[in-house]
């Protein structure tokens, strides 16, 4: 059963605050292990990035196996189902759409003194793309990371994909070729994340590594976290709806349901003004799991994770959320935009009735990766300024340093950085 | 003396592949001692604080003295030097001109299929700027770090910085003060990151941690990230000065020594295709080194760490520029502009003579907290998106649904998520 809270019961605040730092993974001690597998690929490449995919991957490669070659691609996008693969290609293309809005454009001024100030933004030049092996190698997650950095403008986008026991799933294949992925490795593990960040004599080194993995994928790009950029840790995913007396009870079951099968680790809550909706919630999740596929991990999450909380009046909801920060906000209320002004911590919104995450997830066109675990209060989803740096631009001429050039030496004469002083003095003929 | 390269030299490759490789920090292992401060402020909050700050700091605080008073700053302010203060709102102003144009856009668009796409910039609600103490409490660094926060609408900024034996740099808070900072309280070390990311009675928690720290500090932001957001780890800082021999050995000696006094693990690089210019300014360098104050310091990064690199045309300068990615790079050509353009790969640039890096340290209004140690490569330096977040906005009618849905159900059953596309479906009466 979840955790049924009631804003208006006088532990409300305690109950609340004891569900928000409940700990839904378990961070297994790793880190040595972790550290010992980085340092020997940093040492000693191909050899050591073999010898790992032999132990973890019961896979047995030579150097020049390390690459899947653009044959064996054809050949995945070949065995892929015609539909899907349609399919694939219409979310390629709305990712593709929605992501070439967010390009930034760069910035060039002249102030009143005449300084010439402003920004560039660059594409990096060269990304490393993880993807995880076996039950959560989705061709969907494939496109989210690989698109935005091909419209970034990012020119070598270089996936680590582990195949254990030789075991590759063609999707994610057909979706990196869709994607516009430039070369693709079979490894995976702390070792890939390793050899993306040190390089190898086969695998080139990348600037930046995104993409979900497992605990050791993750304390992996901790560790190579300043020699190369990564993306978020990414944590196990959530679902927050909101919705009053219009809601449907079936699918916001079904849309709670959508987020719990994805791992027993995975949050669904419900926060209504209206008591009789949270119970038809309750009865239709419990009738709907008898019929998933993946009942047994939706009903762990459910049971472990799922919480539906109580409120007088929908506002009330409004602090729940923020606090809470959801990766994925579903808001179905009688004024779905309205209400979603008032928030300001969530990684993304779906706003109505008829805007399923899993809508999100796939074909809408926005980045379903998206802040897990809260971090929605410090940090976005993945998106194309995830894959670019920003050069920002000054230039004075001679009247411009003699307008700006006394401040910044009394400053720097005040932090006792003379050289720093004397830099524009000399310019200046100042003391 | 620094290393002298020559591009034309046959070793050349493998010795600025060896000279980019060269580690100016060493890492201590002091993890395990930052994490048994960390999890001891979390446990025990305010007293684990205030035992820190007395072990560490040798200052004696109870409770009610962690936070530093209005009064405490309003009589530092007026112990500030008058014209310092001038100039340091001088400075004040113009890094909040510049960086109000970085204030990003909120987008909302409707495509072919009628379904409405966007997103929405909201401000992160508390941020905590950790500031040094001793030596190296630089007041400008204050304006840098708390200006931008308070520009993109951060309503707490929290300062901690350490006042070891009890003493205060009056001017970091003044530039508190004028920063717009909210709240200050009187620790540092690891303790202070884990107070603020944890919170204590006195301390409430803040969302993300910027601002630079000794190896404690970066040690202790590693640890908390994920739980709250931080901005990168800086490491040593570092200039290259490329120039033709239109250059002014003088100038370029002087910026290069600008660089070195910060810090012995400082880094000035020159590369020019004018070997006359490389002999003056190294010679510059040495007269210039008799009459200032930090010499000791600027004597040890430019003799361990600065370099001069010799090429035969300037724009194979380009390649070299791009390889060591650096924080600053100031261009003194004879067209500092077109050689910029080249450039991908540099936290900022300089250009033409008259703009010495000091004019960005303090008055020119973009920010000093720049990408170091080659991390200009995968990111930029600190600005208003430092301080927000994007929640993506996803609103489908019932048309819409009807014309995305199938593909979304396609990848759902694809993926082995049939709770996904069984949202999908029962709002189609699809199966």
């Amino acid at each position: 059963m979840p955790v049924r809270l009631d804003r208006s019961s006088s532990d409300f605040a305690d109950r609340f605050a004891a569900f928000l730092a409940t700990k839904r993974e378990v961070s297994a001690d790793i880190e040595n292990a972790t550290r010992a597998i980085v340092n020997d690929v940093a040492a000693r490449g191909d050899l050591a990035l073999i010898e790992a995919t032999r132990k973890f991957d019961r896979l047995d490669l030579d150097a020049s196996r390390l690459r899947i070659t653009p044959a064996e691609i054809d050949a995945a996008v070949k065995a892929c189902d015609a539909v899907t693969l349609e399919a694939l290609t219409f979310a390629r293309d709305r990712i593709e759409s929605f992501h070439r809005q967010q390009l930034p454009k760069d910035m060039r001024f002249t102030d009143a003194q005449g300084v010439e100030l402003g920004w560039r933004w660059s594409a990096i030049d060269a990304v490393g793309l993880y993807v995880p092996g076996g039950t959560a190698a989705y061709p969907s997650s494939v496109l989210m990371n690989a698109v935005p950095a091909r419209v970034a403008g990012v020119e070598r986008v270089v996936m680590v994909v582990p195949s254990p026991d030789g075991k590759l799933n063609p999707l994610v294949l057909a979706a990196a070729h869709l994607g516009g992925v430039s070369e693709i490795y079979r490894v995976g593990g702390a070792q890939a994340v390793a050899a993306l960040a040190y390089g190898t004599a086969t695998i080139a080194p990348v600037a930046k590594i995104v993409g979900p993995g497992n605990a050791y994928v993750a304390a992996a790009k901790r560790l190579v976290f300043g020699k190369v950029g990564i993306d978020m840790i990414a944590g196990p995913s959530e679902v927050l709806v909101i919705a009053d007396r219009t809601g449907n009870a079936g699918w916001i079951a079904a849309d709670l349901l959508a987020q719990a099968e994805h791992d027993a680790s995975a949050q669904s809550i419900l926060i209504t003004d209206d008591a009789a909706l949270a119970d038809d919630v309750e009865r239709a999740v419990e009738t709907q799991l008898k019929t998933l596929p993946r009942a047994q991990i939706a009903r762990a999450s459910w049971d472990d994770f799922g919480a539906i909380i109580l409120v007088n009046k929908l506002d009330d909801a409004v602090a729940l959320a923020n606090a809470i920060a959801a990766e994925h906000l579903e808001i179905m209320t009688s004024d779905p935009e309205a209400f979603s002004l008032k928030v300001r911590n969530a990684g993304a919104i779906f706003l109505g009735p008829h805007t399923p995450e899993a809508i999100g997830d796939y074909v809408g066109g926005s980045n379903h990766v998206l802040p897990t675990a809260r971090s929605a209060r410090f940090s976005s989803g993945l998106g194309v300024l995830d894959f670019m740096k920003r050069t920002s631009i000054l230039k004075c001429g001679p009247d411009q340093l003699r307008a700006l050039g006394p401040a910044a030496m009394t400053l720097g004469k005040a932090e006792g950085l003379d050289a720093h002083a004397r830099s524009v003095g000399l310019r200046l003929n100042l003391p």
